[in-house]
Formats: structure tokens, C-alpha cells, sequence
């Protein structure tokens, strides 16, 4: 007996904003499940900014996504079928494999979940999963956030920024600030989020809004941005202020290359340290992160908001609004239950 | 009794390019030595690119230099009058008074040196002084240079970059290549000095010039320059490079902001790490740097190359054609014997 799945596959290169016709929905049969080898069925699949990279044909930290196959990315899902004993039916795991209802993967592809409570299992693809590492990693390790440092966070109420922020007070910042891209989000970063401050970038030039949030300057910056960002933190930094680079979503459109900030002399002046960093090479990282951040989560410490679309076929849209900036913390696609 | 002396003194701050009229030659007479004090007869004054920052009037991270008084900065020489046991006369020893014939001093802001064998005065206003500390400082602490590593300097004929390419064959760099403003100085580069490759960045595109230089990329990036030079070096860059910024001649006398690198997001691709640094944060380095360093210039392993300039008359001439790239190596100003 064979299943019938679809999958969202990429089916051209985007130049500039990808648009839904770069996608297809494609419907297939599933392989038999062989030994060593688990199905499962996928409860949510995860759109993330870093997908945008990928789709573009040249090679950068990971190889581009391949043409007329699924989106690769995290997802979340039950275990169906087993060929590998210590994955029984029922349990929930995690995986790479994407963009897809159903997926047949060798066992050491997935990675057992250990939902608990009131946490949804979605949560494991935003503040307990990738995101939430990336957030934890560059915080901690790269930018070397310590007690009394003010922070700044770009991107802020996305899956990585929002936590950045949270986690920031959590450890001893003295003060916290974020920005981002609608008056709703800057709410919700300091009426929910406990951010210090918050601006619209939308409203004026950052340089002068970040300034005016933190008049004593900056002593940490989570980039998830690039561009006017960047050159505002420089502008804003303390002496031996340090940047964690995770991200530069504002360029991920572009055609053009950007202009860097005018003020890269700073860096040496100001004896800055900027230091870019991919999640994936922290993955030793991940037994400290979950041992501080599940407790976190489920005790309300760390909260998280999740902008969920229904339905796999809406995966692109929902990628597309992303880009955008149209999710609040983590954009996920529910593709089951 | 009376010294008459001359000193330079800065008299107008300079819009882009410094200009002769920007300085003046002025005579004193030197004050009574007093209790705790020491008179020191200069034999040569240092002339560096920081210099230029301190001459606008804005604070970075050290004071501005004041109008109508001396030019400050690294000399050396000998004492002639003593006030403090500690320094007999005809010790040999340097200060930060600059550009003057005489200074008389607080014996805490002189330092004794132990001139050797045949290493000259000046030396210690170059290779064994604080461009070689910033030499040291930024290629072992901030760019983390290791064995094996393929090292890339800008502004590789000058005092700092000259020792930063000479320590890090010393220190078992794979290759080193370097970036200079005239065929005299690359040939100096290869010929003189060791270097594996180098280029004149007048000659075309630095990122054509370097990719061609460096076509296994580069682990190590010393910065003296910025510019297109930074740019050029974010896309040699191996993933996990790391850069220590120490300098930004390329736009020391610029008037306008200057646009940075337009491929900032491969600081993120390829986990890159960018440090600032200013030498004075290391002076607890200066011990391990002697002791590494007087053996190695001594025994000629690490060789070096003055431009002396006669007269402190001639140090605004000097010190304009130095940032104009006039020397070769350490630019010195002898004004005594």
C-alpha cells in the first residue's frame, strides 16, 4: 500500500522577491519505508529568512537548493512507519527534510522530541529549535553579552530576535532595545516582550531613533539586518562594544550589491569586534540550550508568539510574507494534526 | 641657564590633506628641570598615520591634538639634565612629547631603553617600538594567527606591515602577501623582506589582484588600509578568516564619508571575525614582545627599513609624505646626534 504526499518544490530561481510561480505543488507516492528508515507525517513545517539564500543558484556556507525538488528546512512530525526500533509509531521528531507532507528519511536524519506540557510541538522549530539555538549561540558565545551590558537586537520581533531580547534580560542586561517593522511589533516587543525600548525603522532613520533609545550607547548588537543597521550600531557603539552577525535580511532581495556602512573606521577606534556566525556550527551547543531554555519556556520566563498559516499549498505565501516582514515571532505552516 | 629650543607646533586643522601651512616652527626656552623631572634631548621624533585623527578636533579614542602646541607622539633621546635618580644623564630613553628637539619631563612619562649592539635609536621608534607592538598585537592576539595560515597585510612597506609580514613567516604562516602603492616597495616586499606574493593596489582592482595572489584564499587579514582593501579581503576570506583592523589610511584624509565594503553579508557566510584594536589596550604586551623581538631584529631574522628625514624643520614635510606613501618602512625624523 502506497501514500499519496505533496510537496512544495522549488521550481525557478528567484531574481529579487520570489514570487509564488518560483514554486509547485507537486503530488507523488511515498517509497516503502525500508529498514533503518522512518515516515512520518508532518504536523508543521518552518519558513525561515536564511531559505532565501539557499534558492539562489551559488554556493555560500551550504549548497543551494536543487530545482524540481522539496524545500529543504526544519519540520516537525509523527512517526508513522518504522524500520528502526528506537523510533516506535507515534513519536515526534524533528528533521531537515522540508517542505512536505509526508517523508520517508534514514533514521539518523531525525531527532527525537521530547514535548512537554503546555508547549506546542511547533515551539520546536522556533524558541526551542534552530531559531532559538541561533539566538542563544550568538547572544552568548559571540557577542559575549555579560550582566549590565545594553543591548540592541534588529529584527526583533522575529523567531531569533524575539528571543535574543527576552533571553538578554534574563541574563542581566541592563537594558534592552529592539526594532523593527510596524508600530504593532514595537508593542508587542515592550507590552509583551519586556523589551526597554523599541522603534518602527519605518519612522526615521535608525541612527537617530537608536540613539535617542540608548542615549549611554550599546555595548552588545544581534545583526539580523545589515544595511542602516549595522552602520547606526556602529554609530551608537560603546568602546569594545561586540556585534553578533547572524543575519541580513535586507539584502536578501537585492539585485544590486549593497553599499557597507560609512563608518567601518569606527571599528578600529572604537576597538569593535563583529564576529558572523552560522547556528549550525554551534550544534554542541545544543544540550546547555535546551537545558536552560525548555524550563524557561514552560514556566513563562521566555515567552514566544508563533504566526501560523494553514495548509502546506500556502507555504510560499507564507515564505513570501515572511520576507516581508509579515509574521510576529515565528512563522510556521501547519500542514497536520 | 637657558635651553633655547624648537618645537612644531600644530596651527590650524587641516580639511583633507594636511598642508605645510597647517604647522609652524616655533622657538622657547625650556623651563628649569625640576625635582622629579628629566631633560631630554631628542634624537629622532616618529611621524605615524594615527597622527593624522588626532589633528581634527574631534575626540575618538584618544583627545585631539590642541592648537598651538606641540605635535605629540613617540621620540627618542637622551637625558641631559636629571631630576630623578633613576635616570642618570646619557641614558637612552623615549617619551610621547614628539616633535620637538628638547622636552623636559615628568620621569613618569619617560621609559629607559637598552639600546644593543647594533640596532640603532631609531629602532626603537619602529620595528621594537609601537608600530612592531602593533605588529605583534594584532597578528597573534587579534587575528589569531596560526601555523600554516595564508596572512594578507595592506599597507605592507610601512612600519607596521612590515613587521606583520616578517612575524608571520616567522611564525609558520603557509604564505604571505602584501599590498603596497609602488613597484619599488613590492619588490622590497619580495625581495627584502620574504614575502610570498605582492602587489601594487595602483596597478588594478585589489580583489582581482589579491584573487590572483592568494587563489586558496586567506586565513588572516591585517588591515591597514580599508577601503577597497577590506572589500577585497571579505571575498578572499576562507570561512572562519579573521581580520584585525588597525588602520584606515585610505580615508585619513577624506572629506566626506566613504562608502564600506558593498559584501558585508559574507561576514555571516563565512563566519568571519573583524577586531579593532588600538595598541595602548596592550601595553602588558610589550614584555613578551621584546623579548620575542629584540633577539629576532638582532640576529636579522626580522629586518627593517627606515626613511630618515633630516631637520624638525622637515617633520611636516615628512609626516605629509608619509601619509601620501612616501616611505618606505619606518618614517623617522633625526633632529639630533
Amino acid at each position: 500500500m502506497s501514500i499519496s504526499t505533496r510537496e512544495i518544490h522549488l521550481v525557478a530561481r528567484p531574481e529579487g522577491a520570489p514570487r509564488p510561480e518560483d514554486f509547485a505543488l507537486v503530488d507523488r507516492e511515498l517509497p516503502e519505508v525500508g529498514t533503518g528508515e522512518i515516515l512520518v507525517r508532518n504536523l508543521a513545517i518552518s519558513v525561515d529568512p536564511y531559505m532565501r539564500g539557499k534558492m539562489t543558484g551559488v554556493r555560500t556556507y551550504t549548497d543551494p537548493y536543487e530545482l524540481n525538488s522539496p524545500m529543504e528546512g526544519g519540520a516537525i512530525g509523527v512517526v508513522e512507519g518504522s524500520g528502526d526500533e528506537s523510533f516506535p509509531e507515534g513519536a515526534v521528531v524533528v528533521h531537515n527534510a522540508g517542505w512536505r507532507e509526508h517523508a520517508v528519511l534514514p533514521a539518523g536524519q531525525v531527532r527525537p522530541v521530547n514535548v512537554k506540557g503546555d508547549i506546542p510541538a511547533t515551539a520546536y522549530l522556533g524558541v526551542l529549535g534552530m531559531p532559538g539555538l541561533t539566538a542563544y549561540v550568538g547572544l552568548l558565545d559571540k557577542a559575549s553579552m555579560r550582566r549590565g551590558d545594553t543591548v540592541f537586537v534588529s529584527g526583533a520581533a522575529g523567531a531569533v530576535g524575539s528571543v535574543v531580547g527576552q533571553l538578554a534580560k534574563l541574563k542581566g542586561a541592563a537594558r534592552v532595545i529592539g526594532s523593527a517593522g510596524s508600530a504593532e511589533k514595537v508593542a508587542y516587543l515592550i507590552d509583551e516582550l519586556g523589551f526597554d525600548a523599541a522603534f518602527n525603522y519605518k519612522d526615521g532613520p535608525v541612527m537617530e531613533q537608536l540613539t535617542e533609545a540608548a542615549p549611554d550607547g550599546i555595548d552588545v548588537y544581534f545583526d539580523n539586518v545589515g544595511g542602516d543597521h549595522l552602520e547606526a550600531a556602529i554609530g551608537a557603539a560603546n568602546d569594545f562594544a561586540r556585534f553578533a552577525l547572524c543575519g541580513w535580511i535586507s539584502s536578501y532581495n537585492a539585485t544590486e550589491p549593497q553599499p557597507g556602512p560609512r563608518n567601518m573606521g569606527m571599528i578600529v577606534a572604537k576597538r569593535l569586534s563583529l564576529n558572523g556566525f552560522i547556528v549550525s556550527d554551534s550544534a554542541d551547543r545544543t544540550g546547555d540550550f535546551q537545558r536552560e531554555m525548555v524550563p524557561a519556556v514552560a514556566d513563562g520566563r521566555i515567552r514566544f508568539t508563533e504566526t501560523v498559516v494553514d495548509g502546506l499549498e500556502n507555504a510560499p505565501e507564507a515564505f513570501i510574507s515572511m520576507l516581508g516582514g509579515g509574521n510576529i515571532g515565528k512563522m510556521v505552516v501547519r500542514v497536520g494534526t
